[in-house]
């Protein structure tokens, strides 16, 4: 066996890419992205490290399980677009993507709520974290978010975003510095001070902060990489892990074009109506009520508000 | 899209088989079974249709985690096999095997309490099955084992054999011929009897017996798979599901053949020792007891009794 | 340890149910249903065996990760409401179920489908399977749907009904009828002929029809619980599952009767409007479209069908 | 709905325990835990919030699947050891225990591996944090071990341990203060001053330290809890989380006695031998050879070397 390289390859260097044989399905677009690393966040990246299966292969495990009846009458487009507006999840379990991600500790851990995955990240109970964290550029730094009770509101003022980011770097910087102090140790895990003794490493980690980046592979099927970005890619999710999952978005769209717009088309961009708005919409349309009725149909205020927003009404 | 087929090849025909060009990582032995179709049983098969990863990959999951600590001082082979020692099982997830399966279905209701893997049956709501089904050869027909209360014992005496085996086709058979007349059609789906109505097929197939044949495709990462040999390729699993694990390890040796020398050594044909029969070792080993003094170590007599065949004694 | 009984109670018997003293949550609509069998089907039951949690459970899980803003502010039905119309469904995972379920074997194989939950199911390799198999109630005897492939359209004439369930009856009969041939031992596992034989149990029922009764425990969380409901009290599962499906939510609503409410608004009887449906009511609401637009908007003829349908146009 | 307390209990308060009679299941020794929040670390805790089944939940999964014959021949206590030592694990699944734990983040980071679980904890984006944070015993301060490459080694000087200390117990508190200049509010909320702006929760809270303490509710079932007791409660894991594993290892003695016993019995204190290794012992015991011959049977140095230990040669 010949080693291969597990870590994120200098910038300045193409990526390590040799082609081989295979007789494996193969996506055209995925392959583009085979180790390159898309650099994200100030110090983050993803890349794609190995992947399986494609469009083809999602179609190829739905007509085992209809048969014959889906061969003759259904084009290949319409079939995946079939089994994904009615969340027959199955088949697309069978693509499978490995990324490789270095990513913010506070970004981290919110990714790993999605337990139907695998990962492996750095210990820094055996390695020596590199000197690396997270600082929001001075236009993300905002106000608490008053109507939804997390998120960002309004931007700070220049004056107030630079005092914000100037703590936060000091903080950061002097984390680390005493990082290094207790465990007598520099970047590379060379000595310090002879004469005194080092930390261990899994103790003197605990005082780095939450902005601390760290890598890890991470691999899940498509079935439950749509599942994550229905959740990362909402406005609702943190910023930081939203320019994550974006990302892996634009990759999707390059592997499984056809799932990709599928995708788009009865999830990420779909609506989900009530069993009150489902009453409220048919009324409408029949004209037997107007948005003034909502709450008659059983809507709460709120929800009138956020159902007359979204239909623009 | 152009669709790839999803069935099993003819058996006279070569596999279908299209080479490609990646960047992935490839597994050269795997590559040889790739739509290759084994029979096994009667009339069931296993494909391997896609996978993902190999020895290498596994090492590459491992070491993002254990960082440079990993790298000089350890080979390849020595650190694999630590890792499935030490059960750090993680990284085995990084490798993938899709699997085409046909087999009877009182093996299927065997494979599926394996619950991490994806799979996707045939639907005999949307098809109607052929007329296969299993029959075991006449050297496997034994009586219940009685040291086990599960299991096969002495083998049937030929009369009995040639006589089970007989009411078992006829059965079958007659089984598969009512179904045909509940359908009202033939293997092809077409109308018997223009007259009369044919039954649904969700439930005119409730009357086919455990042994019919179905098929899936099976989806599984490696670390699950290791799980699934463990209970499936052992002496106490039903011998007709233990026929599909015994290729599959074959499969896996071609695929990761340092992973599956390790599995071998660490677990197909390790030994777990009690806390009773570790102090026994201990006192057997310092010449301080004797097989005799077994149960003063905690020992039940069964245990004492496997004890002793297993290590000799 | 005094052992508790783990089969089903002969009918005519009371439940067995001891009270005791708890400090857990109690949910008083479950208590009622402890150890009670509700018969379904020819020879089928449910009964709740155990039960964890209940609504304040799950609105407990969420006021830990939401903290104090979620305390004052909304009363506990609003909250339990927001948090299944958001998909907040980690809460819900709180909540456990455990079920004994007695039902046919084809039944089964759709429900094992549901992975995330934990089975126990009577071994036939060690067990006498007794002659009990499941027959359609001739009103539910019906030609294969036409226009959805799967499921069952119009109801048999009673004449061929009639024959079907003759058909079905007496090969089930003559199955069984095999086994114990098979097996040569009766009901009790008595042996029938001294001088032959009997095939191994693991053998001998591979004959037996896929109406065979089996039986399980099965346990899951209320989340997972919901879902299998979603899927399995629909329309398009097969009417014997749905039997079970129903039941199990006339459960769930003497068990948690705030989220059975805010599951039933919210998830079964809501409607999911795609990318393309949204754009077409927005339009249809304005007065800028007519139905006979409606392709014009994205969807497909079929699309276009189902949502005049659900809609009342 | 009543809600009841999501929070921990101010120390000087009585748990709050209110009897319900039930029809379940209950563990005598189970209800003692209920509400009771056991102190760990200088800030943690772990409270039993709700459970479900006991040993015998276990037979009487066990005995569904297996039916009759386990039921005169073996009595409660064997069954269920012959369960554990036969990895016989789903019947364990039929147990469930909701533990409330307040534990640092660093320690939080290592829990979460066990995906197979439901977990929910305080959110930093919806609230402040209280000032706590995570600081060692001196006693408990080491250097890097040199054999393991992981954990800790000999105890550091007094001198170096309160230089150590200080220096933690420093940044912490200045992360602690800049969190609040950052949020511009006090623990309570309230903004310090009101001409200037608070940023982002979800932002302020990057500078936090891995050390500072969260809370979250925690569930599993009884075979998940011994998974990760098996991982957790070894000597290989960090110190911070074996403490919190040893503490449910307590609990769980009073939940399920005789599986804890059989648990420490056939799993935590059991040895596994590798196939080489049962080649060195058979040949051992025969007196074929003696640990000088280890290598020659297939052991690694290191495999030989920790094998003498293991067995006291």
């Amino acid at each position: 066996m010949t080693t291969r390289d597990s870590q994120a390859p200098d910038s300045a260097e193409a990526p390590v890419r040799e082609a081989s044989s295979t007789f494996r399905p193969v996506a055209a677009g995925m392959e583009a992205h085979l180790n390159v690393y898309h650099p994200l966040l100030d110090h983050g990246f993803i890349a794609v490290k190995d992947y399986m299966g494609d469009d083809l292969s999602v179609l190829q495990m739905a007509r085992m399980s209809y048969g014959k009846g889906t061969k003759g009458t259904s084009n290949d487009r319409a079939l995946l677009r079939y089994l994904l507006r009615h969340l027959h999840t199955s088949p697309f379990e069978g693509c499978v993507i490995k990324l490789h991600v270095k990513l913010p500790i506070f970004v981290m851990r919110q990714w790993v709520r999605h337990r139907t995955a695998s990962l492996n990240e750095v210990s820094a109970r055996y390695s020596i974290l590199p000197d690396e964290f997270y600082l929001p550029d001075p236009s993300l730094l905002a106000v608490q978010s008053t109507d939804s009770k997390q998120g960002r509101g309004e931007t700070l003022a220049p004056d107030r975003a630079a005092e914000v980011l100037r703590l936060m770097t000091e903080d950061a910087r002097h984390n680390f510095a005493t990082y290094h102090r207790l465990l007598n140790a520099d970047d590379e895990g060379r000595t310090v001070d002879a004469a005194a003794d080092g930390l261990a490493r899994e103790l003197a980690r605990i005082g780095l902060p939450l902005s601390t980046y760290t890598q890890m592979y991470w691999q899940t099927n498509l079935h439950n990489l749509m599942h994550f970005l229905r959740l990362r890619a909402d406005p609702h999710a943190q910023w930081e892990i939203r320019v994550y999952a974006e990302k892996i978005l634009e990759i999707m769209k390059d592997w499984v074009p056809v799932t990709h717009e599928a995708f788009c088309d009865y999830q990420l961009e779909a609506a989900r109506l009530s069993r009150m708005e489902v009453g409220l919409v048919k009324a409408l349309l029949a004209g037997r009520a107007t948005m003034a009725d909502a709450t008659s149909f059983g809507l709460s205020e709120r929800e009138a508000r956020e159902f007359a927003q979204r239909f623009g009404l």
